[in-house]
């Protein structure tokens, strides 16, 4: 007897309603990346081992899925080496290849491998799954997708720009309120700089971030214990009171980093970059976050991170700027800056939410009863000019009891129904069937058309 | 000094331009199997090993490409074990899942878990990646998409005329003419059958498809050759030569393979499907065609191929119906019907005949040229006015030289330029330049949306 099949621990099967509702999400994220001239690629799900080492940290390393080498990947190994059982060892000599972890290195390795085809700057976006050997559990997988969004090979600070005014069109189209959170690695550099404790920026987002729950004196104290000096703590007193509009928290911080040029620069970049979208008018809301600290030691301008209002559930879409994309492999001097929407805990957000447009999720909209060969053979023809006229329609394909039909009808969510009987077949009519209301009526098919359209 | 990185043999990197050529092949596919009320899944790129093995016969386990446990892969191995080096016995210790080989059997294992949750019949479609560690050659990769429809629970006829009108719709949009083969694994049982040679099927269509090239002398003397006896080669005869109509070639069927129950049936199910679709008026050829062979081990009713008419090329859909798509996971009686797209061809096909809509495949469609600050900020204002009416637009982010900017229109194929200078500026205009014609006009940004428009 066979045993009853599983999937990998981590990995998901995706239902016909996860897959329209999975699919509403990447063509919305889809449609509005084209709008600002974006162009998709797709780089090979394996990739050299070489390519991925090295690049994630040690915890990365371990975390890559490893695919085993083809034919004999014992040659060359000596008896010693085997029986050391050196696990970790081993597997570069038994494995050459692994499955992406990200969609950034990869990216890396394509601008290097194409430069000489590209045209920079290069706006390129990339809808693909990525695998993480990582412990699963609630909300986190061991192969999900990623959608990143790059420019690499310009400066400007339009790029930034443009990618928050992706991601306000993005969630305005979805429908879902949120915050996103701007900060500046520059800024925090400059707080360090102006506070003489450049290795303890992560220590003080921390603390700050603390201040509503735990009170001014808790977080001084925290610093204190973090070993940061008081004359330092007098001088971060300005930041971690940080409040107001953006503009009064740039003032504020235009004269408590006047010393430092970092600081400064980070300063002004932020004040364009906030500017520049409050002129166009985005939908959300925009809020300077000094304890925005994601990706510290990889970004170096801007920093981003998009909560939503309404519900609780972490950071659900992020990016920033870095330098040097491609040095690690040979080509430096190619800088970019991206964002990435966290695509699973948007469904969890719409879900929530119930925000799904119906006709995203629906599949078929009219399903022509069964009732033998001869019905049949006619509502084909009446079939072909449903679907002529762009309506998803099907017959079911058995001549099976009424009942069947009709709950298979309900389980698929098909709003119409055709019943084509002698009466029908006759007149060369339809009963149409709206499964909501219960009406029936008997139509042309350019009629049926018409009702099902409008 | 780093390496210049390469991706694994026989894996592909797809650029802008073959990823937009790529996706109007899967979404003109997608858009069809939805008209005929398919529903997608997706399966893990992951499947166990025990899921895996055993179905494509030793020569497939051979070409499964396996993932490494994590952690210590060799604990319960003995020192014989590890010295032995038996490369394809260790695999299965250090390694319990692979990469999905083809998308049936994740299908198959997929209905059987999710049984409970199924209407059938059950509609499906899928559109991944597969992965066989075969030699690369021209062609033939080790990574490559599926684009599989499926009808399961149901044994109607009426599902393999929906497959062959969908093959009929797809193939009248792309604009490529092809030429749909019909046979039936009942139609060649009873060839077998009526001349007492059950084993003999795939010599017998093989020396058929021959008549042509080799003619009748020689197809009876390979016959011979084969085994076959003078009597069962004479008996042969009407169906090595059969010709005509699909009519006329049907009627010789049902005189010749009178005696074989089975034969009468493949008669009668073919002559079903072709009628059927000849009332429906399809657009492409349709051709009993008994020397198509394929998956005679798998199907057992209808086989169809799909060939273009204006390329040499292999077969570029294929499909057929089979018993039993379950039984090896334990839930026995779920037969099927089902078709394959080889994108991979079709993609080929598209660009020998330059049959991609020029929309299908342009990206944006107008760049702002960068004059520097002031005039962006202006033309930002304008940009969200052509974005929301639906454009792909982007401006140039940084205020390089005019022939920079211009080499990047034509590098990403822009037919519009919006020029946004001084004069431009105080009119609140735009200049708009198409870049085929060379003509400019200073145009408000509506007229210029009306002119791109239309």
């Amino acid at each position: 007897m066979a045993q009853r099949p599983s999937i990998p621990k981590g990995t998901r099967d995706f239902s016909p309603e996860e897959m329209a509702k999975r699919n509403y999400i990447f063509n919305t994220i889809r449609d509005v990346y084209h709008l600002y001239g974006f162009q998709q690629i797709e780089t090979p799900s394996m990739e050299m081992l070489s390519t991925l080492m090295g690049k994630y940290g040690d915890e990365g390393d371990k975390l890559l899925f490893k695919i085993q080498n083809s034919g004999d990947y014992f040659s060359g190994l000596t008896d010693e080496e085997l029986l050391s059982r050196n696990a970790a060892k081993l597997a570069s000599k038994f494995c050459e290849k692994g499955l992406r972890y990200d969609l950034t290195v990869p990216f890396a390795r394509y601008v290097v491998m194409h430069r000489d085809e590209i045209s920079f700057p290069f706006k390129r976006y990339q809808i693909q799954p990525v695998w993480r050997a990582d412990r699963p559990q609630k909300g986190r997988y061991r192969e999900f997708y990623q959608c990143d969004a790059d420019v690499v090979g310009s400066d400007s600070l339009l790029n930034e720009v443009e990618l928050m005014q992706i991601v306000d069109t993005v969630f305005t189209r979805f429908g879902i309120r949120v915050c996103i959170k701007i900060n500046n690695r520059k800024i925090l550099t400059g707080i360090a700089e102006i506070i003489g404790e450049a290795d303890k920026i992560v220590d003080i987002t921390v603390a700050i971030d603390k201040l509503d729950k735990i009170g001014l004196d808790n977080v001084n104290a925290e610093l204190r214990a973090k070993g940061i000096s008081d004359e330092a703590i007098e001088k971060l007193q300005p930041i971690i009171l940080l409040s107001g509009t953006n503009d009064e928290k740039l003032q504020t911080l235009k004269t408590v980093l006047a010393e430092s040029e970092t600081g400064m620069k980070g300063v002004e970049e932020t004040d364009f970059i906030l500017s520049t979208l409050k002129s166009l008018q985005i939908k959300n809301e925009l809020e300077l976050d000094l304890t925005l600290a994601r990706g510290l030691n990889y970004y170096t301008g801007a920093i981003f991170e998009v909560k939503a209002l309404d519900v609780q559930i972490g950071s659900i879409t992020g990016g920033g700027r870095y330098d040097n994309l491609t040095g690690v492999f040979g080509l430096p001097g190619v800088s970019g800056v991206g964002i990435s929407f966290g695509a699973d805990r948007i469904f969890d957000v719409l879900n929530q939410l119930n925000l799904y447009p119906k006709d995203a999720v629906n599949g078929t909209t009219l399903l022509f009863i069964n009732f033998g060969q001869a019905e049949t053979t006619f509502s084909l023809q009446l079939l072909a000019k449903v679907r002529a006229a762009g309506i998803r329609a099907e017959v079911f394909p058995d001549a099976a009891k009424m009942k069947k039909q009709m709950s298979y009808a309900n389980a698929k969510k098909i709003p119409f129904v055709a019943l084509v009987g002698e009466t029908e077949m006759q007149e060369g009519k339809l009963t149409l069937k709206n499964m909501e209301t219960g009406d029936q009526s008997l139509l042309s098919v350019e009629e049926a058309i018409g009702v099902i359209k409008g």
